[in-house]
């Protein structure tokens, strides 16, 4: 654990209860003030929702090299022959009913608890890159010392309301040891709610047991404190990393997010409606899953649809496609009073670019709009998913909290419809010093870190910087202004000795 | 007129009548099959509307410089004090309901004539900038040879619909006399609608003069073939540029857009609420105007708001702010019956990157989705809207065929449902080879011409271009594959004429 030395943790101990950190204060979560987009009417949603039915009712999911998943529904009723689970409708719809249709994950700061499901939105960085890239060093693996650091970004950026887990992947440390030091990063460097691991499931069992030390054993008990976010293997393939994670996380009474992640005309039908109602499927199906191993485990119905370019049949991202796919899974969560995970700021850009900005501003537009309550892949996201950008990271999170700012909704009381200033500003005079304007001019409008609104002149002189010139000193400022969040020595410590004797039992292994 | 030699004008006669243009192919406009954005509920948009009414009875506008117009307002009998006029809001709402809901622009290829309002959406490219900029060549004052490439590229982007007018400011043409090569150039090298000038009283009957020259008599006198786009001096003045436009358009049997421009906090409160509702009030009044001067005159409801920055004062675009206004007046439109005008693809940034794709993104994401029906500035803008970008034209350009397609909705038949598929695709299968796939792979995916999907690998082999290094090779490309569309002989020459003389009339000017 090369960045865990006993010194920086005493140095840090030291800071401890000094008061508020240094992290971007935000709000802890998004609470929706605005309607929703009806994009798809009644009889579309309807014709979904049947042909969701269809495929559990008569195709069916495999349940695959997990016996007990197995045991569980033939237990609950359904029709299991060989791996093959098909279950009436009414059957999972009920189990669904179960679900909470909002839950807190608590965070070690109880200021930092978010609240998903409802009218609540959580945004939350890119998991699972293998490879980062930043202005000065360029796209490379990932390393621990890169993840640190996304954590530490995580923390300080006020648009991000959790950690997620894999900003990147660590690929300096043993793949079988590599979550210990993961999960003690996000546990210690940051006061955020944040992911398990789920690769296998004595990760998932590793991630459980040190959310228990860290939390103790009350609020672990009675409450949810970590997730397992994990995908199923479209088409109808729920395979035991899937439901051995919903039984690790759900069975101790912790969250877990399931994603279908459909490559359009791959792992589901090459149109997009066809796709949108096998995803529900299959994630209406590892909800009741979820249900039967504890009714009213927290459940986060996920939504990943990806376009396909024709000419290489390299998956596409920001296309029209995945933001109607967006659009309407929100309509289809509601209707189930799921929580929902879909979308994010993607693109299949190598850089952070114009086309990056744009696949990644109307993917999220439409996920924000779309309600979805837990937005991974919020920030930081690049190259289909392959690398996470630094400047990427703080760029998407600079317009993370301007969607912010749109689904607070508009304000229309008297005061907004300032009559009192037209009695100051007559016809064609102007509102620059009128009362109202005094009033309000700090808090009007939202402020973007980022964006450079100076006019051609100044914007030259400073250097004529693009976006990422400035995101790159911004995330480098961050860091340096970075300062840990205070926690008690004895959790530290308890944390450390979980982490050295499972390293002491786990072999390294690189794959 | 340097660009107008009589040879180029023989060479491109000669190709008349030779088939089908060169020109992109597309829709002629959307035809928007989604559903609408509730954002604002009923009552803060009922809040909103009593506001305009207020202000259009109580505080009244400002008509100036236009004895006529407020000869108009007195004999409809408004209440007319000096230059201050102040109308019953019903007076005012009863005018707004004589204007068509949806009217046709009729283009002289008819292919290519535009629905305006309704369920129909045309984008139209950025109006009104002094200054250029591309790759090559960078920020300069627009050139009468940049306007010309600019009307070209316009007419063969598929994503754009309609020419607009002053694409960027030809600064190498006298004032005076720029409005007859601006019209000559969009009548000659492109087929699509345009609008004509508004600057003088004088500009706007050269622009409908030629305007029935190029259409004809009988087409000119039964339909639209020409509109002008003028905005409001907010607050709350209404000079003569924008009444002697729409006495000269609209009295000409022709159309007219009026847009309040409002820099929120300077020229309207600083809150939105309060600046909507004071846009909404200054475009009824000049709607009213309109179908004063001649009931059902086709009239198109602007609405331009815009933030502003806390450090400098300058303006801000693509911020939550207008984000939701454009949602907003959405909704009042729809529920005057009136063509909108909103949005467009805004940025401050002076440059075509990441910030400028944000922006302009969120800008034209919910300008879409709000359902304007002519959408100015959709394409090219830069700067604030001081500068037109060449790449950032056919860049926003590109995005603009992934909006229409998202307008058209979802479909959900048998077909899109795929359940043939599932016959031949077990679940762990994949779709790639199957019959469903095979027959929809052409058409399932919207594919975008600028936006790199390959891997990094092949990314960087191809150079490792950025999108505004593929939209210069693009713009370029377009411009080399350029062919002028048929315009019949007489007309041409015809409006030749016309030119001739106005400018023997005219005396150069500078300013």
């Amino acid at each position: 654990m090369a960045r865990m030395s006993r010194q920086r943790g005493r140095a840090a101990r030291r800071r401890e209860g000094q008061g508020e950190s240094r992290a971007g204060v935000g709000a802890p979560y998004v609470k929706r003030r605005i309607g929703y987009f009806d994009f798809l009417e009644e009889e579309g949603l309807v014709r979904l929702e049947r042909q969701a039915d269809w495929l559990i009712q008569e195709i069916g999911l495999e349940f695959r090299d997990d016996p007990e998943a197995l045991r569980i529904w033939r237990e609950a009723g359904a029709d299991v022959s060989e791996t093959r689970v098909r279950a009436p409708a009414e059957l999972v719809r009920g189990l669904c009913q179960t679900a909470p249709s909002e839950f807190t994950q608590v965070a070690r700061n109880p200021a930092r608890s978010v609240v998903i499901g409802g009218t609540n939105q959580v945004f939350v960085p890119v998991y699972g890159p293998p490879f980062v890239r930043d202005l000065d060093a360029g796209r490379r693996y990932g390393s621990i010392d890169d993840f640190e650091k996304l954590v530490k970004l995580t923390y300080m950026l006020p648009g991000l309301h959790h950690g997620g887990f894999v900003t990147c992947e660590p690929c300096d440390v043993p793949v079988s040891k590599r979550h210990l030091d993961m999960l003690y990063i996000h546990m210690r460097f940051s006061d955020k709610p944040h992911l398990g691991a789920i690769t296998e499931k004595s990760r998932a069992e590793d991630s459980v047991a040190m959310a228990r030390i860290l939390h103790g054993d009350e609020i672990f008990e009675s409450a949810c404190v970590i997730m397992g976010n994990v995908n199923t293997n479209s088409p109808l393939l729920v395979d035991k990393v899937v439901t051995e994670a919903i039984r690790t996380y759900c069975g101790a009474g912790q969250g877990i997010v399931v994603a279908p992640f459909i490559l359009a005309g791959a792992m589901g039908p090459v149109l997009t409606a066809g796709s949108i109602a096998q995803a529900l499927a299959e994630a209406m199906m590892c909800c009741a899953f979820s249900q039967l191993v504890r009714p009213g485990a927290p459940f986060v119905l996920g939504n990943f649809l990806s376009s396909m370019s024709l000419k290489s049949g390299a998956p596409t991202f920001g296309m029209p496609e995945p933001v109607i796919s967006n659009y309407v899974i929100g309509q289809l969560a509601r209707r189930l009073s799921l929580p929902l995970r879909c979308g994010g700021s993607l693109t299949a850009s190598k850089i952070a670019d114009a086309q990056a900005a744009y696949e990644s501003a109307d993917s999220m537009h439409s996920t924000a709009l779309a309600g979805a309550n837990f937005v991974l892949h919020a920030a930081g996201w690049l190259e289909g998913g392959l690398c996470t950008g630094f400047e990427k990271l703080v760029m998407d999170a600079d317009r993370l909290e301007a969607y912010a700012r749109i689904l607070e909704g508009l304000a229309v009381d008297d005061d907004a419809l300032a009559r009192d200033a037209y009695g100051e500003v007559a016809p064609a005079g102007h509102f620059l010093g009128c009362g109202h304007t005094m009033r309000h001019y700090q808090t009007a409008f939202f402020e973007p870190a980022l964006s450079d609104s100076e006019n051609v002149e100044s914007w030259e002189e400073r250097g004529a910087q693009d976006m990422q010139q400035r995101a790159y000193a911004r995330w480098n400022r961050l860091l340096a202004d970075y300062e840990e969040p205070a926690l008690e020595t004895a959790r530290l410590e308890a944390l450390e000795d979980f982490i050295a004797r499972r390293k002491s039992e786990l072999p390294d292994m690189w794959y």
